[in-house]
């Protein structure tokens, strides 16, 4: 059959971390790849209190057809609870979507013309270049260090030339676990502001967050020039796919538009479950038990980096997420050393995904934390750093040195899993 | 704030049937507009039962992220289904969507360029042309005749013009309920496989026949020409947007990746519900109850419709589905019908919304059946005679004449909910 595709088909790439998922169900696998919640960490005792409340609240309206905006009991749950995140918005502000990837498509849609600059930080989100790729942009990278993104380099980009609009994920950001602090949240919040640039501000992590202070959202300094994207995924359930966002009015109608054609509406039964979970307390219930789940688990992977990692490596050390980053000796490449692992049965990302230009970050590593437990964390990073820096002996006996007493409890669990 | 969209956000135009809907929502209003199931028709306490055994059977892995091709047991029980409707796919070619609505435009995405053409039946299914707008194509409309698309005019189209793929409602069409019989199937099926090219058969409504024989969808006659798409919105629950396409392989594959930027993958609970749904033999059991639902219905809006409308008047004889056109006297404006006969607290459709092309089918109009009792269904109609042949009083003599003796009936409905 000939079949001639669309000419953003070819814009389009495989998801290379959806792809490196497929390997990390094999058996036996330790993976510090996906950015996945553990299964631990869904309330399922409540799920099913919430199914059967809302049959009985909603009947049939729960399984019927319903606007595109959303269920106006989520919509509403979810403006009180933003309220208290300093973001006023009334429901009528909220369009709720499949998913925060649906909100990212839409915007994508209604957005970007072909050619047009979508500034991203370098490395960012990889499910949001996936969602705008097939629009055509011209990406433009906006150079980070250890803080997040330099205002001044945003400026110095912004006088230069004209992009649609600029994407951050501010609050441990997915790859790096980085947080932008609040001075240069201020710094954007003026600069999109003085050259009238909308800003998409993706924040699925800011919840889980194990210590330190919150930082406010940039929507709440700037909020006509800023599209809030969020999610229920990583303190409700992924597999309900409800994600929301909040829009300037103009930006909001048009979306709406577009979702229309996109899917119609987001699940009625799934929204009424959401708006369940929020209003009737069960999330502030349950979040702190996700945190407790999740904060060990955090610092075991960074108690193992600086127990096993040469000096030569540098990680993040972030207050909450999902994700810590590493960067190894410049001209490591990381696919090589995650071909490597996987006979281990370790696997993580490799960093160079996350970039919106090909050749960036070959050094680099993404490194989930959620999935596994301290034991299986621990054991893996110390594989991590045995095919990172061993080809034998030497590095072999050098962490021999450096390990200690739990040794003995790591070569267990390395039996019992490999 | 300043917005700059994309090109092709100009391109889309509100749904006016959702916008239609909204008026559907006044109280006392009997709805012949929506395309809605019943919400009599939804199984309920099957829903329950099922919510139940989906969380003991799948536990955290039906909250958790999932394929973005679908979750197993659901493509596994489709390939079942369809098998037995003689399309054989296996589950590895079905991918589900979240509704059907999110197959056409992940089809629209991956297969349309600007300026491509794109044949429609006219008047068509409304969701397809604003799922494929977006993707700014050319519109090409297929004449039709009361037995819906006439191949000799295909095939004049085919040797005029290149276009990317025909898009089709062969059973039950919305909007007209017409079904193409299967010698003219067999006539499309030799003529995309003849001029390679791709048909896009959406198939909402062919579980929903209340008499005559079943016919062979054109997927099962020209299956690697064809990308089939199917919903679970009239035979389950459209709240929990179930949908799914089985295309020709190198389409699925594109497919695939599209949809991880549009959505990463549909509702994992709603799939496992859907999988049990079918795989249970509850959606066996529980289609029956559907079809005494509508059929009265149908029969009511046909009575109705002979009973109380003009000569003149011509309308569709639907053998299932949830539709029936009517085609007015020329150079009725059919839109106009539409606000006079709201004031009466009745809604219909204008026919022009389903035709790609401005200007056509302002004399026509789409009414439901499955919305309202047969009593509602009869005096909504009668109704809109009184609109639409009377001003005043020589008309309501002449459906005098007409009316049997169920009038006193209709006069009490009437008093009831006006």
């Amino acid at each position: 059959m000939h079949t001639v595709f669309a000419g953003r088909t070819r814009q389009m790439g495989v998801n290379a971390i959806r792809e490196i998922l497929k390997v990390v169900s094999q058996p036996g696998m330790v993976s510090l790849a996906g950015g996945i919640p553990a299964p631990q960490s869904f309330p399922l005792t409540i799920v099913r209190q919430l199914t059967d409340s809302v049959l009985t609240k909603y009947g049939a309206a729960a399984l019927q057809y319903d606007a595109t905006e959303g269920f106006g009991p989520l919509r509403q749950a979810l403006a009180d609870h933003l309220a208290m995140q300093g973001i006023q918005a009334s429901a009528s502000h909220i369009l709720i979507t499949s998913g925060s990837q649906g909100a990212l498509d839409a915007l994508g849609l209604v957005l970007i013309s072909k050619g047009d600059g979508v500034a991203v930080e370098a490395p960012t989100y990889v499910g949001a270049l996936q969602a705008f790729r097939p629009y055509e942009p011209r990406w433009v990278c906006v150079p980070t260090d250890d803080q997040g993104l330099i205002p001044e380099a945003l400026e110095d980009l912004l006088r230069r030339q004209p992009i649609q609009f600029l994407y951050l994920v501010p609050t441990f950001q997915n790859p790096t676990g980085r947080t932008i602090l609040e001075h240069r949240r201020r710094a954007i919040a003026h600069l999109i502001q003085k050259y009238d640039v909308l800003l998409v501000e993706d924040d699925p992590y800011s919840a889980l967050r194990y210590d330190g202070e919150s930082v406010p959202s940039i929507k709440s300094m700037a909020p006509e020039h800023v599209i809030y994207v969020g999610t229920l995924s990583k303190v409700f359930a992924p597999g309900l796919r409800i994600g929301y966002c909040v829009a300037p009015k103009p930006i909001q109608d048009w979306l709406v538009v577009a979702k229309q054609g996109i899917d119609l509406h987001t699940s009625t039964f799934n929204q009424a479950m959401a708006a369940e979970y929020i209003s009737g307390g069960h999330m502030a219930d349950h979040l702190p038990r996700i945190l407790s789940l999740y904060r060990p688990r955090r610092d075991a992977m960074l108690d193992a980096l600086a127990r096993y990692m040469p000096a030569e490596c540098g990680w993040s050390k972030p207050e909450g997420g999902m994700f810590i980053w590493l960067r190894g000796r410049m001209g490591t490449d990381m696919e090589e050393i995650y071909c490597r692992a996987v006979k281990r049965k370790v696997a993580f990302v490799p960093g160079k995904f996350f970039f919106a230009q090909p050749g960036h970050g070959l050094e680099t590593m993404r490194l989930n934390f959620t999935m596994a437990d301290e034991e299986h964390l621990t054991m893996a990073v110390r594989t991590l750093a045995e095919v990172l820096y061993a080809d034998g002996s030497q590095i072999e006996e050098e962490l021999t040195m450096r390990v200690n007493a739990r040794e003995c409890d790591y070569q267990s669990i390395r039996n019992s899993i490999t």
